[in-house]
């Protein structure tokens, strides 16, 4: 097979990258993709720089097993914290979330002040302020860890007016406003779910999304070495999870914003132990 | 060494079971423990009863070779979804936390209506209405799952006052009220740092805390095997987590009640691959 007609493999601890395969699914509806979510391990984001690390190689691996043209690292925490260690052991290109996004406040941004929201991790490992420096050295940027942002979307609390939800984005979002940001980066593909609630507290700040930024990019990387799959028939998806594949399939449409069809499979990264 | 002079293995999914070594520490001051968080995989409450057990056989594997004379599960959602499977495969005891805790409650009920929080898993497993319907089966059960309590815990949100624990708290109670309960059960080893908060909202309600309840299992556990040490110098502790071991070192503090000092040791539950 060609190497344009392979899959393009996506993955995230757990449920958040699906908001960025629904942007993906948009911009190129004849690719294959092949989703893998690690939710036996799920969450990364309180988790150290050398777990994250192994667990972000096992997911690629996974994937590679999968023949898959290029990996798109759906999950902030996983892209700050390991993309750029493991790049050199992998052919394959590897496309994360945070760059693209910082790219795309750098370009919104006229008072060239820019806030982050996302897990511990993500903020402990400064991959914003990383990526920005090289980018645009003239952006401030203002990052804060929300770690109970994902167990409120886990858990389906993500709709505006809920009021334990409105309540922990204001504590979250106080110390921005107070910066007086105008552009913010959801830094988190759980985030786009509190898309709503956040602008209803920041109603005069540009909210930067990780899916449709990174999506370009990676586009741009399949152009560049001739990947982009120019067929004319509709692409599948395959879903993989490392545990509780039914509830991966009742709980991702939100995620997705379309309904989980066909099978999700339930895998295990564990090597064989020596005998 | 006589096998009563081995030390206790204590476990749990993260911080939690800190709240249980409390109690240990206070009725069994000379007993050696061996506690053992996994950090790396935390939290267990949201997944799948099939990866939860093979988690709580590595964790029991991990305690044994530290020469435990009795394990204790100091987690509901472990004790709930996995201590029955796994307990025929050892010979030394494993002690839970819900079968003593549901014993007290069946002790202290007076109108026979028993509440119960905890995380999803353990809701899931019925494991107290199991245990009830053995003790007592006059008394009736309510259970109520809490995901977002874990969460909460962890990131220091536990204090009287904070106005996102009381809302959470309410929305989660409120159906327990309903239901009259004269006694709930914080059936998860996080929920004892949310004592003050829980009894403010239902200040005529007894609550019962797996800790007390299973030390005193435990203890009636060594007793009978003629396991308890009779020594009198005080006992030691070590801690080994398998991530983040700083981490746990400066959060732990605030559920044992007291300082954690000594090392906390990273140990990689991860069998070689075969080469």
């Amino acid at each position: 097979m060609e190497d344009k007609y392979r899959p393009i493999g996506v993955f995230d601890s757990g449920l958040g990258g699906l908001t960025v395969v629904k942007d993906l699914l948009a911009c190129l509806p004849n690719e294959d993709i092949v989703f893998f979510g690690d939710t036996a391990r799920v969450p990364y984001g309180g988790k150290s720089r050398e777990t994250i690390t192994a667990y972000v190689r096992e997911d690629i691996d996974f994937l590679l097993t999968h023949h898959v043209k290029a990996v798109m690292i759906a999950c902030n925490t996983a892209d700050s914290m390991a993309r750029e260690t493991v790049t050199p052991d992998y052919t394959v290109p590897l496309v994360g979330v945070v760059r693209p996004a910082a790219k795309q406040a750098a370009l919104v941004t006229e008072n060239r002040r820019v806030g982050v929201i996302g897990t511990k991790a993500t903020v402990e490992s400064r991959a914003y302020e990383t990526s920005m420096a090289e980018i645009a050295p003239d952006v401030q940027v203002f990052p804060v860890a929300c770690p109970l942002l994902v167990p409120l979307v886990e858990e389906g609390r993500f709709h505006r007016g809920d009021a334990v939800v409105d309540r922990v984005l204001s504590d979250y979002l106080a110390p921005l406003r107070e910066k007086k940001v105008d552009t913010l980066i959801l830094g988190c593909t759980h985030y786009p779910l509190l898309y709503d609630s956040i602008a209803a507290i920041m109603p005069e700040t540009h909210l930067i999304c990780s899916g449709s930024a990174s999506t370009e990019a990676l586009i741009n990387t399949l152009r560049e070495r001739d990947l982009l799959n120019d067929g004319q028939t509709h692409g599948s998806i395959q879903y993989y999870v490392s545990d509780a594949p039914a509830r991966f399939a009742e709980n991702g449409g939100k995620f997705i914003g379309r309904e989980i069809h066909g099978s999700v499979s339930l895998v295990s990264l564990k090597k064989p132990a020596k005998a």
